[in-house]
């Protein structure tokens, strides 16, 4: 087999075969395909595209590249859930120890934030102490102890996406259905789940603007899930606005907090519930959707899903006493109400303005090796569809360091008024499973 | 300008501008452009393609990424030819000094062969002592002295191109119309020339199978001349079978000598009567193609431009004795005659394994570092259309290492041999200028 017929093979838009793909990952693994090749063929895949065969063999080679996790106990459903990520979305935090809390173990490899949108563990890490870097052994005791885990990606887990994906971020081949939806599924997979709810985002703060895009990149990743023999179901969900009210670490800790307990924001503490029983409806923990659901309310209300994250915070090193009293992380010197500039109607968010904003505020990066502000952020005080009077607060910014009086005026830019009334997105668009 | 961006655009089809595409050009001279992102430009180029202004404003850059060389007493026209290459094909050797012997100037950058087709510079390489790399001041003076020279690429030649065509070469994206003519028309270009006459192959042996896809090559490279104010003549030649008699870099240069003393065989001497009168057309030396067609011919037959390729040779640095004792070249050890293996009329050749063949025997190269045995090659004896009897001689291998009877075996492969009578191809086939 010779590297170079297989990219003009791609180049020719036509089908590669398994043991090709096998060859390509291999070689980019090994080190014996130069990146020039390998980016060759990362275009070549981003326009010309794969066919569910060939995107489900990339997964599988991907997927095989690393270390595959292998639990114990495999009697018991290990379940996860994966967002393609927007701007506010904390849903992994409350849901890993919501659904502990539920019978499931959940296994979670989780990222870092890069750009406009969090990551997971940068979250966490505003509990002080809280350690996110585990060893697999690690990871699965606790798992297996507890029931949940959130932790980094080590360097055994899918070695090729780490590469493919390092590559790509610098190519120009970011966008590509077949390239995004194997590089998260070979990470997801790698973590030994039966079972994986998607939530799919689209809409002006997503990866994806469109529905039909979001929707043909689920499907995607559903039918990934059929030809690796996981029980796949995907979520489409609104991410024209925020999600909840709180951006920013150590902020959308407190919101996570109040999930827990039963409260929080409609829309976070909903996806919450609605991807909770979605992934006890995978592991057949109920008999239909509405059970499901009331499983996940009775775990929040009851204080269960509370001491599950507890549990989880303590035994991965962070200070619970945080946990007990949210407002200890609202460590931000300066604190300061945007007003809105006008009356009428919220109609629109520039969601990664708002990312931005989080960013230029400390909470974010623009590189890997950026440090991290834990304690700023935005507090968002309207929803899409909201009236609104000139001078009412539209959200507040905590902040440590200079940069609010810019924070203030981008927010203002960010969030559109309207004269006219708006309707409210429906949050939950449309659902995928291969799940009968 | 961010490069990222421009790849993104040329992957999603749309223009660049001459200052993006200046950019990359100068991001790939100056190494500031990593080679993976060279790559992914170079496949979403192969695939998406490019509109004649991207693809002017890519060879001007190119052309200008390195020396153009300005010719003193620029009355005379500097026009030279290029081939895009097949067996056999030897034009340039004779062509140049023919056209020096009818008062052009003519100052050739040749190549050297790769794969299946021989290098000018190898066959010249064959007389003992010839120099193919002189200086751009020897280059120069020589052309204004003696009115030809044929040298080998300096480094300052369109630096961009070299960089691009070997990565090209790796990561799948040699067969793309905007980049193999940038290529070939920087590096023509670089030379001075006021104008250029395009030898474009079509057929079986040639990098274009088919005569329309030469056509959009050859259309493409003549309005790059319009483009740049250079006045371009492209002949479209059919390449199903080697162009003359000889195969080969020492045997290239006995049948090249006949063809300087007005015989050689049929289409080989045609071609060069051919290109020749069309160089001679861009030159004003002639008022019409007939008239042009009959310079040519009286500078073969009268010697004078027999005399010429001896000055070229002996300015170079070549063996003289050889020019007049083609015979000398002659020096294989062995010379085995290949027997057609049936009666009938031979219908067709396969150039690259006749070019393949000469390769195993020695003649050509794999990789640049391969030494080359300039006394082996093949010597047709037929061409489409021939009837031919089983046993009557094929063609001769002249042999030094082993390997001879594969080549035998390979040979009789190569040439295909029918029941029924086949027509001749016709040798050119159209023409395309910007000549009026």
């Amino acid at each position: 087999m010779h590297v170079i017929e297989i990219i003009e093979k791609k180049r020719d838009r036509n089908q590669l075969s398994k043991q090709e793909i096998n060859f390509i990952v291999n070689g980019v693994v090994d080190g014996s395909m130069p990146d020039y090749q390998t980016a060759a063929f990362l275009m070549a895949t981003c326009i010309n595209g794969m066919n569910s065969e060939e995107i489900s063999w990339l997964t599988d080679a991907m997927l095989y590249s690393g270390e595959v996790i292998v639990h114990q106990g495999a009697s018991t459903p290990f379940i996860d859930k994966h967002s393609t990520g927007g701007v506010g979305d904390k849903i992994s935090i409350p849901l890993a120890p919501a659904m502990a809390a539920c019978g499931l173990k959940v296994p979670m490899i989780a990222g870092r934030g890069l750009g406009h949108t969090g990551g997971t563990l940068d979250k966490l890490e505003a509990i002080p102490g809280f350690r996110c870097g585990l060893s697999i052994r690690e990871y699965q005791e606790q798992v297996e102890r507890i029931g949940c885990v959130i932790m980094g990606q080590t360097k055994d887990i899918a070695p090729a996406d780490k590469k493919l994906y390092a590559l790509r971020d610098v190519t120009g081949t970011v966008p590509s259905i077949p390239l995004v939806s194997s590089s998260i599924m070979s990470k997801k997979l790698a973590e030994g789940i039966n079972g994986l709810v998607l939530d799919v985002k689209f809409g002006q703060g997503a990866f994806m603007k469109e529905l039909c895009d979001a929707r043909a990149l689920a499907t995607t990743m559903v039918a990934i899930g059929s030809h690796l023999n996981k029980q796949v179901t995907a979520k489409l969900t609104n991410m024209d606005q925020p999600l909840g009210r709180m951006v920013g670490n150590g902020l959308e800790i407190i919101e996570s907090i109040d999930i827990l307990c039963g409260q929080g924001p409609q829309d976070s503490k909903e996806l919450t519930i609605d991807l909770g029983a979605e992934m006890l409806l995978l592991a057949k923990k109920a008999k239909n959707f509405d059970d499901a659901r009331r499983l996940v309310i009775d775990a929040l209300s009851s204080g269960q899903a509370f001491s599950k994250f507890l549990e989880m915070v303590e035994t991965q090193g962070g200070d619970v006493r945080v946990v007990h009293e949210p407002k200890l992380l609202l460590s931000a010197s300066q604190k300061l109400v945007v007003p809105s500039p006008a009356t009428g109607f919220i109609s629109g968010f520039d969601c990664h303005a708002i990312g931005f904003v989080a960013g230029i505020l400390g909470g974010g990066r623009s590189k890997l090796s950026d440090k991290i502000d834990h304690g700023v952020g935005i507090e968002m005080h309207v929803k899409i569809g909201d009236g609104i009077e000139c001078g009412q607060p539209l959200c507040t910014i905590f902040a440590n360091r200079q940069g609010v009086d810019e924070a203030k005026q981008r927010l203002q830019q960010a969030i559109t008024i309207s004269n006219e009334p708006c309707n409210r997105p429906q949050l939950i668009a449309d659902r995928i499973t291969n799940n009968n």
